[in-house]
């Protein structure tokens, strides 16, 4: 039977009421440092998936923690509700997030999450504060809320949290190929990407793809005195600084051979809606204290992002680090580097480029190593899924302003493998805002997205159930 | 009364007899971890200082530990001795040591040093080995052996031993200016200087200079996600590369406006001389694993490293450094830079050479900072000084074949201030080998070259007391 306008109402209104001891929920699983890159944190990634299954059981699930090649998932069933005609929902979302360094610029410790008064009202500030602990907790909070003043939860739901999204999800593959016939799902939930502003909600259609390589340049077989040869040795550091000025052109074309090779021109229809969504490029920038514009040249802003491709140097090490001098040639440098790819790009043929892209300009006497990951490609929404039509209306109702259909070009590797393992498609309607630095220090997230994403959850499954 | 023939053969035969206990007191040196450019060796330098304090004490010299705005110096004070009629020596050197960084690529810990056998005998392996722990302790050893088989020292001597050589000496100049009556010598003698090779002995007669700078460039005032801010913000990894790549040309000459300005060419009779001398730089190269020189196009291996100037990036760092992988746009980077000059470049004004190159290079949006310290011009000998007469003398006797007039690249601070305050010219007679390492992990000193090193010291003092 479907929900009741009463009933919905309802669990809105619980939803409404139990919002502090939401946040305290939250905040449980905020304190555990569940940093999937460092393999010191093992443990705190098993931790949180325990704390995750444990929410699972109280809301009704039947729910474990399952070994993977890497850090644990947990898997929670929920069976389908006495007449329940809608889709069987497949949540998805991950426990792990990034490292907190540089920890000197936070202004709280990460794992002891803060509620601060902001411009939008409170917010909570800590890793993994939105990215994705705290969009992941909505939609428990939205199951919560169904079962306390509803008597259960409406739909047909399996639970899948990760622990290695930031890390690109390399176990998630094997595991789903391993354990397909448990997950035959209709579509895959994922609350993971950005609003268009706090007052404008989004569903993401677009998602980029990922291919990351560590690229080590040696020299000489020691650290050497500049005294004695700085008229004569390679300097690795020089070496490794002149191939990455390469990266770019002057036009900020990325000069991997072939790299543009398989992009895709975007539809005039396409750049005409992203051209009206007015974005103001010179103030999304200004938030983070730039004014320039530094990428590719000759493509307005939205499609720069979401339609075109993007190399990005990540980190950079070599020589001698530590406080005050030593003067050294230094024998070793190093660099991560990451490429951000659009729909066709292929990434092992990207990582191919690259090697191809470095060993074209290797100084003589220069010996080089590679660690490349080819990641993810990018993917494409299908626009005219009924379950896409559901979240716009539900959306539309909970805003009263409907939804942008947006791009990023953030890759989300589990998109890539639900669709490719198990054929199911995925609806992504996330809460989070662009300033709230999911990566970077201090990051937080507005209660305000949290409220409105639970109750956005809330209704979704109403929806989903019929009502 | 000059010493006899006789009573320097029983000195130069004590020396040999004692070479084990030598060494023994060479070992108890090192292992004091005296690195000055780390702020917690502090104790550790001043443990090192006393230690030769009263090494000089036992020798009968009036010495005591001064402190200084830096790391304290060891100063003593050998009266002349009865009817001494030769020159008033200041011994200089230093005792604090490079840090060990990179630490895993030593095979033995850099501060336990070891007696291992090489190609040409024992060496000792450990950081300060060479520079300069064992060539100040030959000289100790020299007048410890004049004192133990002749009844006392030959000659009038004060020592000097400061503790900041490797980080550019800054607390030297403010030091001797408020000490000048105290250093009223008529030569400096220094050992912190190469032998040709390790059959053939020389005496340094060029130093360079150098001017060293830390540079941080500054994008965003966060580290960004590369899939929102991939295509649009300025990465100050990328930045910092372009100008670091920028520091030299295609042919090698390094792009400071102005750098070359104030290089005088050498004369002819000197390219000859060098000529001369047969260098290999293959062999040279080749000891350290490398084939091809890279340096400035047109000039040959010595004058380029003695009579030209030269840049070097000596480390670089930004972004995510740790294991795995973390997809930031990095907000800043650093990178330390230093600049080896020859005589008639001012410091001072590279340093500015330097602000104008990075400030004319600089990406809009980008910041930057940068730490500079104008260190120590680069320096000529006068090669008809009797002092150099003595000493090529000396070591013609020692090793049965003429002095190598060389120069180098590497600057003594020292050398400078010696000069400018006290006006006192150095003789700089060293023992070390160019692959002894001194900067690098397993740095060593051959055993064989500190027994010569002594016994050329015996000689030395014999030849200033007249024998």
């Amino acid at each position: 039977m479907p929900p009741s306008p009463e009933s919905i109402a309802a669990v809105l209104h619980r939803a409404d009421a139990s919002l502090d001891a939401s946040r305290e929920r939250l905040f449980e699983l905020l304190r555990i440092p569940s940093v999937s890159a460092k393999p010191d944190h093992r443990c705190d990634c098993e931790r949180a998936a325990e704390w995750i299954r444990d929410q699972l059981i109280s809301l009704g699930f039947r729910a474990d923690v399952r070994p993977t090649t890497g850090q644990p998932v947990v898997v929670g069933h929920h069976a389908s509700p006495t007449g329940y005609r809608g889709p069987h929902v497949l949540f998805y979302g991950h426990y792990d997030v990034q490292p907190p360094d540089p920890m000197e610029l936070w202004h709280s410790p990460p794992f002891d999450p803060q509620l601060f008064d902001g411009p939008h009202g409170k917010r909570f500030v800590a890793r993994g504060a939105v990215d994705d602990k705290g969009q992941v907790m909505m939609f428990l909070e939205a199951l919560r809320a169904w079962k306390e003043a509803a008597g259960g939860i409406p739909a047909q739901i399996t639970v899948l949290i990760e622990g290695e999204e930031e890390v690109g999800s390399p176990s998630l593959q094997p595991f789903l190929v391993a354990n397909k016939t448990q997950f035959t799902a209709d579509l895959a939930l994922i609350s993971d990407t950005l609003m268009w502003d706090i007052d404008t909600p989004a569903i993401t259609t677009r998602l980029g793809g990922l291919t990351q390589a560590q690229v080590t340049l040696k020299g000489a077989n020691r650290d050497l005195h500049p005294g004695l040869y700085g008229g004569s040795a390679l300097n690795a550091i020089e070496a490794l600084a002149r191939l990455l000025a390469d990266l770019h052109d002057a036009d900020g074309q990325v000069q991997l051979p072939g790299f543009y090779d398989k992009v895709r021109p975007i539809s005039d229809a396409q750049r005409a809606q992203w051209d009206s969504l007015g974005f103001d490029e010179s103030s999304f920038l200004g938030k983070v204290g730039l004014h320039t514009v530094t990428g590719e040249r000759g493509y307005p802003a939205l499609e720069r992002m979401w339609a075109r491709p993007s190399a990005d140097i990540n980190g950079m090490w070599g020589g001698y680090t530590g406080p005050g001098s030593k003067t050294v040639i230094a024998a070793e440098a190093s660099a991560k580097i990451s490429f951000r790819l659009v729909p066709d790009q292929d990434p092992h043929e990207v990582l191919e480029q690259f090697r191809r892209f470095v060993a074209d300009r290797l100084p003589p006497d220069a010996k080089v190593e590679i660690a490349g990951r080819a990641g993810t490609p990018a993917i494409e929404m299908n626009l005219s899924s009924p379950w896409v039509r559901a979240a716009q209306t539900v959306l539309a109702e909970e805003y009263n302003k409907p939804a942008v259909l947006k791009g990023t070009g953030g890759s989300i590797p589990a998109v890539v493998l639900l669709r490719n393992v198990l054929g199911i498609d995925s609806l992504l309607m996330g809460f989070a805002l662009d300033e709230d630095g999911a990566h970077s220090p201090n990051e937080k997230f507005e209660q305000r997205c949290f409220h409105h994403g639970i109750r956005s959850h809330v209704r979704l499954l109403a929806k989903f159930a019929g009502g």
